[in-house]
Protein backbone atom coordinates (compact mmCIF):
# COMPACT_ATOMS: atom_id res chain seq x y z
CA UNK A 1 0.00 0.00 0.00
CA UNK A 2 1.18 3.36 -0.64
CA UNK A 3 2.12 5.56 2.56
CA UNK A 4 3.17 8.39 3.33
CA UNK A 5 5.69 10.40 6.15
CA UNK A 6 5.47 13.90 7.39
CA UNK A 7 7.67 15.45 9.97
CA UNK A 8 8.20 12.18 12.15
CA UNK A 9 5.32 10.44 11.82
CA UNK A 10 3.78 7.63 8.92
CA UNK A 11 0.52 8.99 7.06
CA UNK A 12 -1.84 8.09 4.85
CA UNK A 13 -1.20 9.80 1.02
CA UNK A 14 -4.13 11.88 0.99
CA UNK A 15 -3.90 13.23 4.86
CA UNK A 16 -3.45 16.81 5.20
CA UNK A 17 -0.47 17.48 6.65
CA UNK A 18 0.77 20.65 5.24
CA UNK A 19 0.88 24.05 6.33
CA UNK A 20 -0.27 27.22 4.09
CA UNK A 21 3.19 29.03 4.62
CA UNK A 22 5.67 26.13 4.47
CA UNK A 23 8.13 27.73 2.14
CA UNK A 24 7.84 24.51 0.25
CA UNK A 25 4.73 25.49 -0.75
CA UNK A 26 4.60 29.36 -1.69
CA UNK A 27 8.48 29.33 -2.76
CA UNK A 28 8.96 25.85 -3.74
CA UNK A 29 11.80 26.56 -1.02
CA UNK A 30 13.25 22.76 -1.23
CA UNK A 31 15.00 20.37 -2.13
CA UNK A 32 14.39 16.22 -3.14
CA UNK A 33 15.36 12.95 -3.97
CA UNK A 34 13.87 9.61 -5.58
CA UNK A 35 15.37 6.37 -4.95
CA UNK A 36 14.37 3.51 -6.63
CA UNK A 37 13.52 0.16 -4.84
CA UNK A 38 14.64 -3.21 -5.65
CA UNK A 39 13.09 -6.31 -4.22
CA UNK A 40 12.92 -4.43 -1.20
CA UNK A 41 16.15 -2.58 -0.92
CA UNK A 42 16.91 1.08 -1.98
CA UNK A 43 19.61 1.05 -4.68
CA UNK A 44 22.41 3.99 -4.36
CA UNK A 45 21.08 5.31 -1.60
CA UNK A 46 24.74 6.79 -0.54
CA UNK A 47 24.92 8.44 -3.73
CA UNK A 48 21.12 10.06 -3.40
CA UNK A 49 21.87 10.95 0.23
CA UNK A 50 24.88 12.51 -0.56
CA UNK A 51 23.24 15.03 -3.15
CA UNK A 52 20.50 15.46 -1.11
CA UNK A 53 23.15 17.17 1.37
CA UNK A 54 24.90 19.28 -1.67
CA UNK A 55 21.62 20.55 -2.47
CA UNK A 56 20.50 21.51 1.05
CA UNK A 57 24.12 23.02 1.52
CA UNK A 58 23.72 25.10 -1.89
CA UNK A 59 20.36 26.49 -0.62
CA UNK A 60 21.62 27.11 2.90
CA UNK A 61 19.20 25.35 4.73
CA UNK A 62 20.27 23.41 7.64
CA UNK A 63 20.75 19.65 7.79
CA UNK A 64 18.46 18.22 10.40
CA UNK A 65 18.21 14.82 9.21
CA UNK A 66 21.39 12.21 9.43
CA UNK A 67 21.88 9.70 7.06
CA UNK A 68 21.21 6.85 9.21
CA UNK A 69 17.58 8.78 9.84
CA UNK A 70 17.04 8.88 6.38
CA UNK A 71 17.95 5.27 5.90
CA UNK A 72 15.74 4.30 8.57
CA UNK A 73 12.73 5.81 7.20
CA UNK A 74 13.26 4.39 4.18
CA UNK A 75 13.52 0.81 5.85
CA UNK A 76 10.48 1.79 7.50
CA UNK A 77 8.48 2.66 4.62
CA UNK A 78 9.30 -0.54 2.63
CA UNK A 79 8.39 -2.52 5.76
CA UNK A 80 5.01 -0.93 6.37
CA UNK A 81 4.01 -0.58 2.79
CA UNK A 82 4.99 -3.78 1.43
CA UNK A 83 6.03 -2.48 -1.43
CA UNK A 84 9.03 -4.76 -3.32
CA UNK A 85 9.38 -2.81 -6.31
CA UNK A 86 8.69 0.94 -6.37
CA UNK A 87 10.32 4.55 -5.64
CA UNK A 88 10.41 6.52 -2.64
CA UNK A 89 10.17 10.32 -2.86
CA UNK A 90 11.37 12.59 -0.38
CA UNK A 91 11.63 16.27 -0.16
CA UNK A 92 12.58 18.70 2.84
CA UNK A 93 11.63 21.79 2.56
CA UNK A 94 13.00 25.38 4.55
CA UNK A 95 10.36 25.24 7.00
CA UNK A 96 7.55 27.21 7.74
CA UNK A 97 7.50 31.00 8.55
CA UNK A 98 5.41 34.54 7.61
CA UNK A 99 5.72 35.04 3.78
CA UNK A 100 8.84 37.19 3.25
CA UNK A 101 11.51 36.18 0.27
CA UNK A 102 14.94 36.26 2.44
CA UNK A 103 15.76 33.30 4.57
CA UNK A 104 13.88 33.34 8.09
CA UNK A 105 15.04 33.00 11.49
CA UNK A 106 14.52 30.26 13.72
CA UNK A 107 12.64 27.83 11.34
CA UNK A 108 13.43 24.18 10.94
CA UNK A 109 13.49 22.57 7.57
CA UNK A 110 10.24 19.52 7.28
CA UNK A 111 10.62 16.81 5.82
CA UNK A 112 7.95 14.47 3.66
CA UNK A 113 8.17 11.43 2.34
CA UNK A 114 6.12 8.88 0.06
CA UNK A 115 6.22 5.61 -1.68
CA UNK A 116 4.75 4.29 -4.45
CA UNK A 117 4.83 0.69 -6.32
CA UNK A 118 6.56 1.30 -9.89
CA UNK A 119 8.37 -0.27 -12.22
CA UNK A 120 10.94 0.71 -15.55
CA UNK A 121 9.19 0.35 -18.65
CA UNK A 122 10.73 -2.98 -20.07
CA UNK A 123 9.47 -1.84 -23.48
CA UNK A 124 10.93 1.74 -23.42
CA UNK A 125 13.93 -0.33 -22.82
CA UNK A 126 14.00 -2.66 -25.20
CA UNK A 127 12.67 -0.85 -28.05
CA UNK A 128 13.79 3.15 -27.53
CA UNK A 129 12.39 6.07 -27.29
CA UNK A 130 11.10 8.94 -29.54
CA UNK A 131 11.72 12.44 -28.37
CA UNK A 132 11.44 16.36 -28.85
CA UNK A 133 13.84 18.80 -28.53
CA UNK A 134 13.01 21.87 -27.20
CA UNK A 135 14.43 25.53 -25.31
CA UNK A 136 15.62 24.96 -22.02
CA UNK A 137 14.19 27.84 -19.83
CA UNK A 138 15.27 26.81 -16.49
CA UNK A 139 17.11 28.62 -14.32
CA UNK A 140 20.53 28.61 -14.09
CA UNK A 141 21.33 26.18 -10.85
CA UNK A 142 19.95 23.13 -12.66
CA UNK A 143 22.93 21.29 -10.22
CA UNK A 144 20.79 22.21 -7.72
CA UNK A 145 17.38 19.27 -7.38
CA UNK A 146 14.73 22.08 -6.16
CA UNK A 147 11.57 21.82 -5.61
CA UNK A 148 11.01 24.46 -8.88
CA UNK A 149 10.43 22.17 -11.54
CA UNK A 150 7.95 24.46 -13.51
CA UNK A 151 10.63 24.22 -16.19
CA UNK A 152 10.90 20.30 -15.98
CA UNK A 153 7.12 20.50 -16.02
CA UNK A 154 6.11 21.86 -19.28
CA UNK A 155 9.02 20.08 -20.78
CA UNK A 156 7.76 16.63 -20.16
CA UNK A 157 4.18 17.81 -20.87
CA UNK A 158 5.80 19.38 -24.58
CA UNK A 159 6.82 15.89 -25.22
CA UNK A 160 3.18 14.37 -23.97
CA UNK A 161 1.21 16.89 -26.40
CA UNK A 162 3.40 15.93 -29.28
CA UNK A 163 2.74 12.11 -28.32
CA UNK A 164 6.39 10.88 -27.72
CA UNK A 165 8.03 9.88 -24.03
CA UNK A 166 10.74 12.69 -23.28
CA UNK A 167 12.02 15.84 -24.17
CA UNK A 168 15.73 16.84 -25.06
CA UNK A 169 16.91 20.50 -23.62
CA UNK A 170 19.11 22.76 -25.28
CA UNK A 171 19.93 26.38 -24.49
CA UNK A 172 19.57 28.63 -27.02
CA UNK A 173 21.83 31.06 -26.54
CA UNK A 174 24.44 28.64 -27.12
CA UNK A 175 22.90 26.33 -29.08
CA UNK A 176 24.15 23.47 -27.22
CA UNK A 177 21.85 20.23 -25.61
CA UNK A 178 21.93 20.10 -21.68
CA UNK A 179 19.94 17.53 -20.62
CA UNK A 180 16.36 15.22 -20.96
CA UNK A 181 13.42 17.37 -18.96
CA UNK A 182 14.17 14.55 -15.58
CA UNK A 183 17.02 12.80 -16.95
CA UNK A 184 20.61 12.74 -18.34
CA UNK A 185 21.17 12.62 -22.04
CA UNK A 186 24.40 10.92 -23.78
CA UNK A 187 25.53 10.00 -27.61
CA UNK A 188 27.60 7.93 -29.00
CA UNK A 189 29.68 8.87 -32.53
CA UNK A 190 32.17 7.00 -33.77
CA UNK A 191 32.30 5.08 -30.43
CA UNK A 192 33.01 7.92 -28.17
CA UNK A 193 30.24 8.74 -25.47
CA UNK A 194 29.47 12.08 -25.38
CA UNK A 195 27.32 14.01 -22.26
CA UNK A 196 26.79 17.32 -20.87
CA UNK A 197 29.86 18.27 -18.04
CA UNK A 198 28.42 18.69 -14.58
CA UNK A 199 27.92 22.17 -14.06
CA UNK A 200 25.08 24.65 -12.99
CA UNK A 201 23.52 23.98 -16.51
CA UNK A 202 22.45 20.11 -15.83
CA UNK A 203 21.75 18.35 -12.76
CA UNK A 204 24.73 15.90 -11.35
CA UNK A 205 22.24 12.39 -11.95
CA UNK A 206 22.95 9.35 -9.65
CA UNK A 207 22.15 6.94 -12.62
CA UNK A 208 24.73 9.02 -14.55
CA UNK A 209 27.68 9.14 -12.33
CA UNK A 210 26.99 4.92 -11.24
CA UNK A 211 27.91 5.35 -15.64
CA UNK A 212 30.92 7.54 -15.49
CA UNK A 213 32.24 6.62 -12.22
CA UNK A 214 31.78 2.55 -12.40
CA UNK A 215 30.04 1.00 -15.59
CA UNK A 216 31.87 2.99 -18.69
CA UNK A 217 35.12 2.08 -17.24
CA UNK A 218 34.42 -1.18 -16.51
CA UNK A 219 33.18 -1.82 -20.00
CA UNK A 220 36.20 0.15 -21.42
CA UNK A 221 34.27 2.78 -23.06
CA UNK A 222 35.58 6.31 -23.73
CA UNK A 223 33.61 9.24 -22.66
CA UNK A 224 33.91 13.04 -23.08
CA UNK A 225 32.20 15.49 -21.10
CA UNK A 226 31.58 17.99 -23.78
CA UNK A 227 28.57 19.91 -24.65
CA UNK A 228 27.38 19.46 -28.06
CA UNK A 229 24.65 20.72 -30.71
CA UNK A 230 21.01 19.54 -31.56
CA UNK A 231 22.37 19.40 -35.15
CA UNK A 232 25.33 17.05 -34.10
CA UNK A 233 23.31 14.62 -31.76
CA UNK A 234 21.29 14.33 -34.76
CA UNK A 235 24.23 12.36 -36.34
CA UNK A 236 24.58 10.40 -33.98
CA UNK A 237 25.57 6.45 -34.05
CA UNK A 238 23.41 6.14 -30.61
CA UNK A 239 21.57 8.24 -28.22
CA UNK A 240 20.30 7.24 -24.58
CA UNK A 241 19.02 8.83 -21.10
CA UNK A 242 19.25 7.84 -17.69
CA UNK A 243 17.72 8.74 -14.53
CA UNK A 244 16.89 6.48 -11.61
CA UNK A 245 13.21 5.93 -13.22
CA UNK A 246 14.45 5.52 -16.79
CA UNK A 247 17.67 3.49 -15.73
CA UNK A 248 19.69 3.33 -19.25
CA UNK A 249 16.75 3.66 -21.52
CA UNK A 250 17.87 3.95 -25.53
CA UNK A 251 16.35 7.45 -27.76
CA UNK A 252 16.07 5.79 -31.03
CA UNK A 253 13.91 9.41 -32.57
CA UNK A 254 14.60 13.25 -32.07
CA UNK A 255 12.42 15.41 -33.41
CA UNK A 256 11.55 12.73 -36.44
CA UNK A 257 14.87 12.02 -36.91
CA UNK A 258 15.99 8.59 -36.88
CA UNK A 259 18.70 8.15 -34.76
CA UNK A 260 21.71 5.78 -35.97
CA UNK A 261 19.61 2.12 -37.59
CA UNK A 262 16.39 3.23 -35.45
CA UNK A 263 16.71 0.51 -32.92
CA UNK A 264 18.84 0.83 -29.54
CA UNK A 265 22.38 0.83 -29.87
CA UNK A 266 24.87 -2.25 -28.85
CA UNK A 267 26.99 0.75 -26.12
CA UNK A 268 23.28 1.80 -24.59
CA UNK A 269 22.18 -2.23 -24.61
CA UNK A 270 25.60 -2.89 -23.06
CA UNK A 271 25.34 -0.32 -20.13
CA UNK A 272 21.65 -1.29 -19.60
CA UNK A 273 22.69 -4.93 -19.39
CA UNK A 274 25.47 -3.65 -16.83
CA UNK A 275 23.27 -1.39 -14.92
CA UNK A 276 20.85 -4.14 -14.49
CA UNK A 277 23.53 -6.69 -13.31
CA UNK A 278 24.84 -4.18 -10.72
CA UNK A 279 21.30 -3.76 -9.28
CA UNK A 280 20.49 -7.46 -8.93
CA UNK A 281 24.46 -7.56 -7.57
CA UNK A 282 23.68 -4.82 -5.02
CA UNK A 283 19.88 -5.26 -4.16
CA UNK A 284 19.44 -9.52 -4.07
CA UNK B 1 -6.48 38.37 13.37
CA UNK B 2 -4.34 36.75 10.65
CA UNK B 3 -6.48 34.12 8.97
CA UNK B 4 -6.33 31.54 6.26
CA UNK B 5 -8.67 29.89 3.81
CA UNK B 6 -7.87 26.63 1.84
CA UNK B 7 -10.21 24.73 -0.87
CA UNK B 8 -13.40 26.36 0.56
CA UNK B 9 -13.04 26.96 4.03
CA UNK B 10 -11.70 29.80 6.78
CA UNK B 11 -8.60 28.49 8.47
CA UNK B 12 -6.34 29.56 11.08
CA UNK B 13 -2.67 30.00 9.37
CA UNK B 14 -1.19 27.04 11.04
CA UNK B 15 -3.86 24.30 10.42
CA UNK B 16 -2.44 21.71 8.08
CA UNK B 17 -4.67 21.36 5.34
CA UNK B 18 -2.55 20.85 2.40
CA UNK B 19 -1.65 17.12 0.90
CA UNK B 20 2.07 16.10 0.33
CA UNK B 21 1.31 15.29 -3.52
CA UNK B 22 0.17 18.72 -4.03
CA UNK B 23 1.79 19.79 -6.66
CA UNK B 24 2.45 23.11 -5.80
CA UNK B 25 4.48 21.44 -2.94
CA UNK B 26 6.52 18.90 -4.95
CA UNK B 27 6.81 21.05 -8.19
CA UNK B 28 5.91 24.36 -7.60
CA UNK B 29 3.19 24.19 -9.85
CA UNK B 30 0.84 27.08 -9.12
CA UNK B 31 0.72 30.74 -9.48
CA UNK B 32 -0.04 33.49 -6.94
CA UNK B 33 -0.69 37.35 -6.55
CA UNK B 34 -0.33 39.74 -3.40
CA UNK B 35 -2.63 41.83 -3.00
CA UNK B 36 -2.33 45.46 -0.52
CA UNK B 37 -5.53 46.58 1.78
CA UNK B 38 -5.77 50.34 2.68
CA UNK B 39 -8.35 51.07 4.93
CA UNK B 40 -10.15 47.68 4.80
CA UNK B 41 -10.48 47.47 0.86
CA UNK B 42 -8.47 45.86 -1.66
CA UNK B 43 -6.53 48.10 -3.85
CA UNK B 44 -5.95 47.15 -7.79
CA UNK B 45 -7.92 43.82 -7.43
CA UNK B 46 -9.42 44.01 -10.90
CA UNK B 47 -5.26 44.36 -12.04
CA UNK B 48 -4.41 41.18 -9.95
CA UNK B 49 -7.35 39.20 -11.32
CA UNK B 50 -6.78 39.86 -14.61
CA UNK B 51 -2.83 38.70 -13.71
CA UNK B 52 -4.00 35.45 -12.11
CA UNK B 53 -6.02 34.54 -14.82
CA UNK B 54 -3.16 35.38 -17.21
CA UNK B 55 -0.72 33.30 -15.49
CA UNK B 56 -3.31 30.44 -15.18
CA UNK B 57 -3.94 30.33 -18.84
CA UNK B 58 0.03 30.37 -19.42
CA UNK B 59 0.43 27.08 -17.15
CA UNK B 60 -2.43 25.76 -18.62
CA UNK B 61 -4.23 25.70 -15.22
CA UNK B 62 -7.86 25.62 -15.62
CA UNK B 63 -9.81 28.47 -14.46
CA UNK B 64 -12.11 27.18 -11.99
CA UNK B 65 -12.74 30.46 -9.36
CA UNK B 66 -14.86 33.49 -11.12
CA UNK B 67 -13.20 36.81 -10.18
CA UNK B 68 -16.63 37.54 -8.14
CA UNK B 69 -15.78 34.37 -5.88
CA UNK B 70 -12.22 35.47 -5.41
CA UNK B 71 -13.62 39.02 -4.60
CA UNK B 72 -15.68 37.77 -2.30
CA UNK B 73 -13.43 35.92 -0.34
CA UNK B 74 -10.85 38.81 -0.22
CA UNK B 75 -14.20 40.88 1.45
CA UNK B 76 -14.73 37.96 3.54
CA UNK B 77 -10.92 37.61 4.89
CA UNK B 78 -10.81 41.51 5.59
CA UNK B 79 -13.62 40.97 8.01
CA UNK B 80 -13.41 37.83 9.76
CA UNK B 81 -9.26 38.96 10.39
CA UNK B 82 -10.57 43.00 11.19
CA UNK B 83 -7.63 43.70 9.26
CA UNK B 84 -7.65 47.28 7.62
CA UNK B 85 -4.13 47.43 6.24
CA UNK B 86 -2.24 44.21 5.25
CA UNK B 87 -1.88 42.14 2.31
CA UNK B 88 -3.38 39.17 1.10
CA UNK B 89 -1.87 36.21 -0.15
CA UNK B 90 -3.30 33.99 -2.94
CA UNK B 91 -2.01 31.00 -4.57
CA UNK B 92 -3.75 28.39 -7.23
CA UNK B 93 -2.25 25.50 -7.64
CA UNK B 94 -2.67 22.47 -10.69
CA UNK B 95 -4.15 20.08 -7.51
CA UNK B 96 -3.05 16.62 -6.40
CA UNK B 97 -1.88 14.10 -7.75
CA UNK B 98 0.48 10.99 -7.73
CA UNK B 99 3.68 12.70 -8.62
CA UNK B 100 4.42 12.56 -12.29
CA UNK B 101 5.39 15.27 -14.33
CA UNK B 102 3.15 16.15 -17.22
CA UNK B 103 -0.26 17.29 -16.66
CA UNK B 104 -2.35 14.52 -14.45
CA UNK B 105 -5.57 14.23 -15.52
CA UNK B 106 -8.68 15.19 -13.85
CA UNK B 107 -7.16 17.26 -10.68
CA UNK B 108 -9.01 20.31 -9.43
CA UNK B 109 -6.87 23.60 -9.09
CA UNK B 110 -6.90 24.53 -4.97
CA UNK B 111 -6.94 27.96 -4.25
CA UNK B 112 -4.99 29.10 -0.39
CA UNK B 113 -5.52 32.44 1.04
CA UNK B 114 -3.58 34.17 4.20
CA UNK B 115 -4.33 37.98 5.05
CA UNK B 116 -1.53 39.63 7.28
CA UNK B 117 -0.86 42.98 8.40
CA UNK B 118 1.65 44.86 7.26
CA UNK B 119 2.38 48.65 6.00
CA UNK B 120 4.34 49.99 3.20
CA UNK B 121 7.63 51.12 4.75
CA UNK B 122 7.99 54.90 4.84
CA UNK B 123 11.23 55.12 5.89
CA UNK B 124 12.52 53.70 2.93
CA UNK B 125 9.98 55.51 1.04
CA UNK B 126 11.27 59.29 2.37
CA UNK B 127 15.06 57.82 2.29
CA UNK B 128 15.42 55.27 -0.48
CA UNK B 129 16.93 52.30 -0.19
CA UNK B 130 20.28 50.82 -0.84
CA UNK B 131 20.76 48.08 -3.66
CA UNK B 132 22.81 45.40 -4.89
CA UNK B 133 23.56 44.13 -8.16
CA UNK B 134 23.34 40.26 -9.39
CA UNK B 135 23.23 38.79 -11.78
CA UNK B 136 20.02 36.97 -13.19
CA UNK B 137 19.41 33.39 -13.06
CA UNK B 138 15.94 32.66 -13.10
CA UNK B 139 14.39 31.19 -15.81
CA UNK B 140 12.93 32.32 -19.28
CA UNK B 141 9.33 32.95 -18.27
CA UNK B 142 9.23 35.36 -15.40
CA UNK B 143 6.12 36.70 -16.87
CA UNK B 144 4.66 34.09 -15.50
CA UNK B 145 3.73 34.89 -11.76
CA UNK B 146 4.98 31.11 -10.64
CA UNK B 147 5.27 29.44 -7.24
CA UNK B 148 9.09 28.85 -8.38
CA UNK B 149 10.41 31.55 -6.55
CA UNK B 150 13.94 30.30 -5.72
CA UNK B 151 15.68 32.68 -7.68
CA UNK B 152 14.12 35.26 -6.15
CA UNK B 153 14.37 34.53 -2.87
CA UNK B 154 18.24 33.61 -3.61
CA UNK B 155 18.49 37.30 -4.75
CA UNK B 156 16.48 38.87 -1.94
CA UNK B 157 18.87 36.71 0.50
CA UNK B 158 21.61 38.07 -1.19
CA UNK B 159 21.00 41.80 -0.41
CA UNK B 160 20.49 41.14 3.14
CA UNK B 161 23.56 39.27 3.24
CA UNK B 162 24.74 42.66 2.65
CA UNK B 163 22.83 44.58 4.85
CA UNK B 164 20.88 46.44 2.23
CA UNK B 165 17.18 46.35 1.18
CA UNK B 166 16.98 45.63 -2.31
CA UNK B 167 18.73 43.65 -5.40
CA UNK B 168 18.79 44.43 -8.87
CA UNK B 169 18.84 41.54 -11.37
CA UNK B 170 20.55 41.86 -14.66
CA UNK B 171 21.33 38.85 -17.33
CA UNK B 172 24.73 37.96 -17.40
CA UNK B 173 24.39 37.02 -21.06
CA UNK B 174 23.23 40.27 -22.10
CA UNK B 175 24.63 42.64 -19.98
CA UNK B 176 20.94 44.24 -19.00
CA UNK B 177 19.42 45.17 -15.95
CA UNK B 178 15.86 43.15 -15.75
CA UNK B 179 13.91 43.99 -12.47
CA UNK B 180 14.10 43.85 -8.55
CA UNK B 181 14.09 40.30 -6.36
CA UNK B 182 10.11 40.92 -6.38
CA UNK B 183 9.99 44.83 -8.06
CA UNK B 184 9.64 46.63 -11.21
CA UNK B 185 12.64 48.79 -11.43
CA UNK B 186 13.08 52.18 -13.23
CA UNK B 187 15.72 54.86 -13.72
CA UNK B 188 15.30 58.80 -14.93
CA UNK B 189 17.66 60.26 -16.97
CA UNK B 190 17.78 63.61 -18.68
CA UNK B 191 13.99 63.37 -17.49
CA UNK B 192 13.44 60.19 -19.45
CA UNK B 193 11.87 57.28 -17.45
CA UNK B 194 13.22 54.20 -18.58
CA UNK B 195 12.15 50.39 -17.48
CA UNK B 196 12.39 47.11 -18.98
CA UNK B 197 9.82 46.15 -21.33
CA UNK B 198 7.22 43.44 -20.85
CA UNK B 199 8.61 40.65 -21.81
CA UNK B 200 9.50 36.97 -20.71
CA UNK B 201 12.71 38.45 -18.70
CA UNK B 202 10.01 40.56 -16.36
CA UNK B 203 6.94 40.06 -14.31
CA UNK B 204 4.68 43.04 -15.26
CA UNK B 205 3.94 44.32 -11.86
CA UNK B 206 0.53 45.83 -11.15
CA UNK B 207 1.84 49.12 -9.58
CA UNK B 208 4.30 48.95 -12.77
CA UNK B 209 0.97 49.19 -15.03
CA UNK B 210 -0.57 51.52 -12.94
CA UNK B 211 2.28 53.96 -13.33
CA UNK B 212 2.62 52.85 -16.74
CA UNK B 213 -0.98 53.62 -17.73
CA UNK B 214 -2.37 56.31 -15.50
CA UNK B 215 0.41 57.98 -13.48
CA UNK B 216 3.29 58.87 -15.51
CA UNK B 217 1.03 59.90 -18.10
CA UNK B 218 -1.17 61.99 -15.90
CA UNK B 219 2.22 63.72 -14.72
CA UNK B 220 3.19 64.38 -18.60
CA UNK B 221 6.45 62.57 -17.88
CA UNK B 222 8.06 60.64 -20.87
CA UNK B 223 8.75 56.91 -20.54
CA UNK B 224 10.97 54.44 -22.73
CA UNK B 225 10.76 50.53 -22.44
CA UNK B 226 13.95 50.22 -22.97
CA UNK B 227 16.16 47.56 -21.57
CA UNK B 228 19.51 49.26 -20.17
CA UNK B 229 22.75 48.21 -18.61
CA UNK B 230 24.05 48.16 -15.30
CA UNK B 231 26.76 50.25 -16.11
CA UNK B 232 24.04 53.04 -17.36
CA UNK B 233 22.22 52.58 -14.58
CA UNK B 234 24.99 53.94 -12.22
CA UNK B 235 24.57 57.24 -14.22
CA UNK B 236 21.43 57.88 -13.93
CA UNK B 237 20.01 61.30 -11.96
CA UNK B 238 16.89 59.16 -10.25
CA UNK B 239 16.08 55.41 -9.73
CA UNK B 240 12.76 53.98 -8.13
CA UNK B 241 11.67 50.50 -7.77
CA UNK B 242 8.01 49.49 -7.74
CA UNK B 243 6.08 46.44 -6.65
CA UNK B 244 2.70 46.07 -4.74
CA UNK B 245 4.59 46.11 -1.20
CA UNK B 246 6.73 48.83 -1.77
CA UNK B 247 5.02 51.00 -3.80
CA UNK B 248 6.99 53.64 -5.17
CA UNK B 249 10.48 53.28 -3.38
CA UNK B 250 13.48 55.66 -4.69
CA UNK B 251 16.72 53.74 -4.76
CA UNK B 252 19.25 55.96 -3.99
CA UNK B 253 22.60 53.22 -4.03
CA UNK B 254 23.77 50.43 -6.13
CA UNK B 255 26.31 48.28 -5.43
CA UNK B 256 28.22 51.25 -3.33
CA UNK B 257 27.50 53.57 -6.20
CA UNK B 258 25.79 56.61 -5.13
CA UNK B 259 22.65 57.60 -7.53
CA UNK B 260 22.32 61.52 -8.44
CA UNK B 261 22.21 63.30 -5.60
CA UNK B 262 22.24 60.24 -2.61
CA UNK B 263 18.60 61.69 -2.13
CA UNK B 264 14.69 60.00 -3.26
CA UNK B 265 14.93 62.05 -6.83
CA UNK B 266 12.02 64.68 -7.93
CA UNK B 267 10.52 62.29 -10.18
CA UNK B 268 10.30 59.83 -7.80
CA UNK B 269 8.90 61.45 -5.33
CA UNK B 270 5.89 62.91 -7.23
CA UNK B 271 5.27 59.46 -8.46
CA UNK B 272 4.69 58.52 -4.90
CA UNK B 273 2.80 61.16 -3.96
CA UNK B 274 0.20 60.53 -7.16
CA UNK B 275 0.27 57.13 -6.04
CA UNK B 276 -0.59 57.60 -2.69
CA UNK B 277 -3.52 60.27 -4.11
CA UNK B 278 -4.69 56.79 -6.40
CA UNK B 279 -4.37 55.01 -3.47
CA UNK B 280 -6.63 57.52 -0.94
CA UNK B 281 -9.42 58.08 -3.89
CA UNK B 282 -10.17 54.05 -4.53
CA UNK B 283 -9.76 53.23 -0.78
CA UNK B 284 -11.13 55.99 1.04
Amino acid sequence: MDYGFFDGEFISLDEPKVQLEDRGYQFGDGIYEVTRIYNGKPFALTRHLERCRRSLRELRIPITYMDEELTAIHNDLIKKSGIRNGAIYFQITRGCAPRSHAFPDQTVPLLSMTIRESAPDADQQENGIHCILAEDIRWLRCDIKSLNLLGNVLAKQAAHDKGVQGTIQYRKDQNLITEGSSSNFFIVKDDIIWTHPTNEYILKGVTRSILMDELIPKLGYTVVEKAFTPEFALTADEAFATSTSLEVTPVVDIDGHTIGTGAPGSISCALLKAYHELVAKECK
